[in-house]
Order: C-alpha cells, then sequence, then structure tokens
C-alpha cells in the first residue's frame, strides 16, 4: 500500500505559495478575497464584476447580530474559558441543513425546477407551479424563501442588482423569480430571502450545492470571531446566553462616507 | 437576575441589518470582504488603501497545501464521512499557540520591545538586541522569523511593499527590521516570515493581538472548505492521511492576467 | 412565544440530583458506570447482568491504539497546542459513519432481516441469504462482518458470552448468526466483529440504533483523554501524527491479578 | 527524519487487543467501566475498593440537567440539524477552566496548601488560613467551596464516605476539610462542592491535576448523548435554547430497587 496521495489546491515548494497555479504574492494586492475565494473552490480566477459579486456575497453574509444558533453556540463555548478557535468552531459546527443550509437546498430546489422546465426559460413558471404542488403533497417546503424577520430584505435587491451588473443571472435566478410570481399568484406573500438569492446566483455562477454552506462559513466567520472577542473582553464567565435578551448598543445607524 | 445583555456588533431590525452601524447592504458592492473584516473587528471603516492591505493579508494566509495540522485534522475528520462544517471546525481548532499564533505572539514582542525602546525609533536597535539576549537566557524563542520551509518568502516583501503603500508601516514593523538586522549582526539568517509580517502590520494597524489568531482563521477557512471538499470528492472514506505525502496534480504555474 | 422546554432527563433541586427519577447520590456505589449508561439513555435501571454487560460493552471499545481517525484526529489538534477538551472533541467529531457507524448499521441490517424473517427465527437464515443477495445487487456491503485487522476478535467471543449470560440474545444476535453461516455457505470467511456484536446486542436489549453511535462515544473518550495526555506530556508541539508508525512501548503483555 | 513515535497505552495485534498490557477481552466482564478508566489513565489496573470509587465518581457526574453550558453548547448545535457527534463535541468544547475546572483547580490548590503544611496533617489548619488570606489579597478564589444551586450536596458526602471505604482519603481530603474549617470559622458557610470533593479524592488516589478535567468529560458524555437524543426526538429544528426555562417532565423521584 502506497500512502501517497494526490491534491489539486495548493504547491508549496521553497521560497513558493502557488494556488491552483497562481503565485500568492502576485494575487496578494491584485485580488480581493472574495476573488482568491472563487479561485480556491472553482480552480479559475473569476473576471473582475464576479470578483466583486463574490465580495458582496460573502460580506452579505458576515453577520447576522446575535440570533442565530452559530454565535449562541460559539459565545455558550467562549463563556466558559474555551479559547477563541474552539469558540468559533462551535458556531461553524452550527452551520448545518437547518442554519445556513438553505443556500443549498434552495440551489438544488431551483435545480430540479430548470430541470422538469428541460432547461426552456419559456417553461420555468410551468415547471415552478409543479415542483411547488408536489412539494406540498410530501408536506416539504421551498427553501430560500418567506423569512423570521425580514419582509423585503434590502441584501436580497442589492445581491441580484450586483449579479446583473456581473452577468451572474442565468436560470437560477430565473427559476427564484418564478417561484416568487407562483407564490404571489396563491396569494402568498413569500419573497426570495438573502439565502435564497445567493443559492440561485451562485449555482448561476457554476458552484456545486455541496460547497454553497462552505462559503457561508466562509462568510460568516469574522462575525464570529467578533462575538467571541467581544463575550470575552465584556462578559462574565459561565454568565446565561440568553437568546433573544441582547441589547445592541453600538454605534448609531450611519451612511457610507463617499471616500468608500 | 436580568438575562438582558449588550452587544455593540450588529443591529437587526425588520429589514435591516447594521454592522457597525452601516447597512450591510450599502456595504454590498462597496467594500471588499478585507475592509468589512477591518469594520466587523475594529468598529470603523478602513480607508481605501487599509481595505486593500487587509485583502492582501487574508489572500496570503488563504491556504498552506495539505502541510499544516489544521489541513490534516480536518481531512482527518472528514475522511470519516463527517460534515463539511464539522469537518472545517476541526481544522479551526488547530488553529492555536503552535499553529498561526506566531502572528499574535510575534506582535506580542515586538511590542515588548517597543516598550523597553519606550517608543523611541532610535533605540529600537539597542532595545532588539537586549530583548533577545533576554528570551536566550530564558531559553525562548522570538516568534515569527525563519520558516521550516521557506527562507525568503515572497508574501512578506508583498505583504511590507503593501503595507508602505497604505501608511501601514509603524514601530511594529521598524522592530520587526531592528530584529532581522539583530540577527543578522550574529550570523543568523532569521528572516521574519508571513506570520512575524502579519503580526506587525496587524500592530500597527492597531489590531489587539488576542484577535489575531481571529484574522488568521477567517484567512484559513476558504483553504479548510477546499481541502474538506477535495477530500470528499476524490478520497476513500478512513484512508490513512499520511502527512507529507501529498503529490500535488494541480494546475500548473501560472501568471495572473493582465485583465485582473 | 414562551420559551419554556421540556427535559425527561435530570431534575435539578437545591442539594438534589436526580437521573431518571433516581438521586445520583444513592446511585453512586450502588450502580456501576455502565448500568448509570443504559439508566440515562433508557430511563430505567438495568438487572445486574445487563449492567454488567453494558459495562462489557464499554470497555470493550474503551481505545484501539493509534489507529482509527478518532485518535490521530485529536493528536494533532492537541499538536498546535489545543487544550485537552478541544482536542477530545476533534476525535468525538470523528465518530462517523465510517469510524463507530458500523454498530449502528448493522443493527439496522439486522433489523432488516428480521423483519424479512417476520420475526420467525426458523426464517433467519433464508431472510439472510436474500437480504445478502439484495446489499449484492445494489453493491452495497454489509456492515459489522469482518475486519481489517482481526479475524477471530477475542472480545466478540466474550460479548456474546456475556450477552447470553444476561439473557440478551435476541432475534439480532441470531440474524448475525445467520449472517455469518451465510457468508460461510458462500465460501467467505467474514465472522461478526467487534462492532457488529455490539450492535446486535445493543439491539437486542432495546437500544435504539440512533444512539448507538453515542456508546461508541461514550466507550471511547478515555482512550481519547489518555492519548491526548500522552501527546502532550511526550511528543513536540507541530510534530507530524504519521498514521501506521507508532511503536508501543507500555507495559509488556500480562494476565489479570486474581483478585480482579 | 524519522517518523515512528511512541505510544504506551494499547498495543494492537491480529486478534489481540491490550490496553496497559491487559487483553481487553479478559477485562471485559472482570472488571467495571471505571476500573478500565483508572488503567487506561494511570497504567495500572486498581483495587477492588478503588474500582469502586472511580465508578461512583464517574456516576457523580453523568449530568445536571440542563443548566450547564455544555449541555446548551450541544443542544444549541443540535438544533441547527448537527449530528450527534458534532453536537456531542460541541459539548465536550465547553468543558474548560470554568466549567469543570473547580475540579483541578481544587486539586492545585490543596497541593498547595499541603506544600505550605510540609505534608504534615497537623500544620494543615494553618496552612489553609494562610492559603486563603493570601488568595484574598490576591483577589482570587478557592474553587472547589460553595454552589450556586446546592448547600449541602448530597453527592459530596457520599464521595468521601466511598473514599474513606477504598482508603483514599489522604492529604488533599484532609485539607480540604481544613479549608472548610477555616471557612466556618470566618463566618462563611462554604462546604466543599462535588467538584471539589471529587478533585482532592483524585488527587490523593495520585492522579496528575491536568487530567482531571478528562475525568470530568468521561462522566459527562452520556448526559450530553442523552440531551442531544432528547433533542432531536423532541424539539423543532432551530428553535430558541433558552437556559433556565426548562421543565424536568421525567420520572417521578423513586427510590432504588433493593435488587440493584
Amino acid at each position: 500500500m502506497t500512502d501517497t496521495w494526490n491534491t489539486a489546491i495548493t504547491e508549496i515548494a521553497p521560497n513558493s505559495v502557488r494556488v491552483r497555479g497562481y503565485d500568492i504574492a502576485e494575487l496578494m494586492g491584485h485580488v480581493s478575497f472574495g476573488a482568491a475565494v472563487y479561485l480556491i473552490l472553482r480552480g479559475e480566477l473569476p473576471d473582475a464584476a464576479t470578483g466583486r459579486l463574490m465580495d458582496a456575497i460573502v460580506v452579505s453574509s458576515i453577520d447576522h447580530g446575535q440570533t442565530p444558533p452559530s454565535v449562541l453556540a460559539a459565545r455558550t463555548v467562549a463563556s466558559t474559558g474555551a479559547t477563541l478557535s474552539a469558540s468559533v468552531a462551535a458556531g461553524i459546527m452550527s452551520i448545518n441543513r437547518h442554519h445556513g443550509g438553505a443556500i443549498e437546498n434552495c440551489a438544488r430546489q431551483l435545480g430540479q425546477i430548470i430541470e422538469k422546465a428541460e432547461k426552456d426559460p419559456e417553461k420555468l413558471d410551468a415547471a415552478a407551479t409543479a415542483f411547488l404542488a408536489e412539494l406540498k403533497a410530501r408536506t416539504q417546503r421551498m427553501s430560500g424563501f418567506g423569512h423570521r424577520i425580514h419582509t423585503a430584505d434590502p441584501r436580497t435587491a442589492r445581491l441580484f442588482a450586483l449579479a446583473q451588473e456581473a452577468g451572474a443571472t442565468g436560470l437560477h435566478v430565473q427559476a427564484a423569480r418564478a417561484v416568487e410570481r407562483c407564490f404571489e399568484a396563491s396569494g402568498k406573500k413569500l419573497p426570495i430571502n438573502v439565502d435564497g438569492a445567493i443559492g440561485a446566483i451562485l449555482a448561476d455562477l457554476g458552484f456545486a450545492p455541496e460547497v454553497m454552506n462552505g462559503l457561508f462559513m466562509i462568510a460568516r466567520v469574522p462575525g464570529l470571531v467578533a462575538h467571541v472577542a467581544e463575550e470575552q473582553a465584556r462578559m462574565k464567565p459561565m454568565r446565561r446566553v440568553v437568546p433573544g435578551k441582547a441589547i445592541y448598543d453600538g454605534p448609531e445607524a450611519r451612511k457610507l462616507p463617499d471616500t468608500v
């Protein structure tokens, strides 16, 4: 039995680190982190507009306050005196089917609608209607539509606008629109949410559904680090981390400076 | 006992997600992920050059092939049939004092040299000499200098050039240079490595040492996701993940396209 | 929305801790850990023979040296300077479908054979033959039979003997024997292994398949703690944890003292 | 560089698994899990009374209802759809300095009192008084005394009684009594709690402080498995796991049957 194995991600040699063939030192300063994420997961560099879109996608999910279980788990673990890395890891472990998973699920479901429509944009509305009826018959739900808190999430509109700019609105985004129309026709106000929008756009960019949760992890780690650092700095050990009881006391609402 | 608690990171309201006061929908498309990371950890937006520097810092650490324990742990866990999130979490848990920790340790040690020099750039060489002698007497090591594999890491030079551009080379970077001169004077070739460079630059940017490992986690998650996805796609479950036995079979070395 | 929720495991009151109704202070000294594990997972105390069987089951899986991925992951994480709890957690995270999971899978498959035999012991051989043929047609494998290293695992014989004593050899154990006969008839030497034996016995004891991996975690934590403690005490940080390269240098083979 | 390494825990050979020299198949049915835990961590089998004491120690910490952060973290992670092993791992990661850590801290502090008394039982009261005064001067606390919920924890009395039987009440247990007397003399009712009792007894049994948290992990995993299994069976995904809001609805208080 040989113990060698192969990897196609990064080549290490003395004084050289190449990701998918590109020297990291050359990438630094020339591509954004979003573009580098695209490169490492897809194997090729994105064009400039897609790179910007990637940054927007990960920025959109950088944090959602104290409400998600990933933050509650990370803070609960941190409250026991755990290290930063163990606490953040507990947050990452919380990103699963029911938390972040709507991105992947929605992408898969939109893919099934596209298949049902035989990839013909004209047939997407009929396919969406049939697909939703089937889901209902199996008492299943469409992922990525509707939200506990947000009814008109500004992140969603922004994502679609940036995807449009990048030419990344293909059949999945169109299928998502078809689903929205279908819900509306049946009297339900269930707009696509930020997870659904990310799932549709990533699918149109060609990402495989099984790495989409990975993009959510990449996006959310800075939020988790910030929450754990805040827990360690501001809170007493072993406090009860009560969900829904956090009061925001950070900077007031402010506009982006023109210089950004 | 009241169960309310405070957080200053993100404010959630219906149809509004504000990070440190800024609407995420406004940040999307206007700031890179590196700039958003700076914002969420520091509380303020960076200027444009610092934003670019932040992207370069996280790009520089996005992956280091199959050599680090974080990748070996993540792949070993993945080989048991674990989920993507559990496998990535095992990688994150491996970022500690001895892995990634040189960033924080080096920043702290440079801070001690600066203190010893009473913040006077003229006194940094003498302070570094004295500090290294003290370390030696305690049989301790200076963190962030020298590397198992790289003797002239191109990432380091690139980081310092970008830090220069961003005006982010303050006392910590100068102290690092003093340490290099000091090693050279004593006949040792121990140049600052990429971890040391990041530690010096982050300290000059004003980051607290205790969140620096967090920046390394943020940077490395895409690499971990890529390795776990590759393990799941290419390898058999329960294989032996033998360190040092991976052979790179990805794209050959290539130049960045001009269009990036 | 009310925030209260229910739990039927342990009742805490001032100066009282009751597990499934029994005062822990009364359990202490009167029941073994194996019996307490049965109680907390099943809700009732086992009889004395079943309690002893439970101890034997968890003792049988307390460690398997340096070969399993759980130990390699735990040691790899420990080598980075992680805490004991984070390192042990990385080991636990490695207990999944492909590692330890044969216990649960085998129990489920034996359950399907029993169903096929309409719970009639006379029909188990025919049902096993049919079931294995179906598996083969789907290119699937029977879990819990055969072993990489052990061809006649003494733990297995011991488990069945203790199960016999405890009167815990019901249909699942009989179905396992039917599978062995079926393999033998087709010229394959694939005896039931320790995981398969545990799965069959736990199923006959009435454990649900979905908690069986939990029993393996309970059993293996002492081994993980011992390995992490040894790693921290004997090894250098950041060493390569190479699978298959460990040399045993502990006490030589010895007999149990009569006094035990 | 050689890649071989040593381990003194378990020797694996075809059809043989030996823990610290003893064949696991022989241990099964002859020693309880508590005795096997002692063996794997200490290298030698305990005598029968110490084996029973070990079982009592791990039984005493098998669960503490829904109050500890380890359970809250495990349930929060489970609520996202995580696997059993990832959820239990999140619980394990919560066992740290502030949760379970009193066992180790108390053992260390009692060790310091014993040193101050020059191992002379006659001098323990004076040493305890001096030590507590020093702690107070440094605004530090004695670990393992007093409890949020329990003022006269029946588990503590039971542990000391069983330790007495096993002849395991040496200087650490005596030092703990000296600390209690000292608190009482100064008008404080701060009896030793279950963690302090375990720390004192384990230290008298010769366990190193750095593995004591490991014993707490070993003890608590069955509780974590039971809580995660209950969460998966009874609760909706993504529910808010609110600390302090659980209502016990399990079996009513009941006496141990005589047959146990």
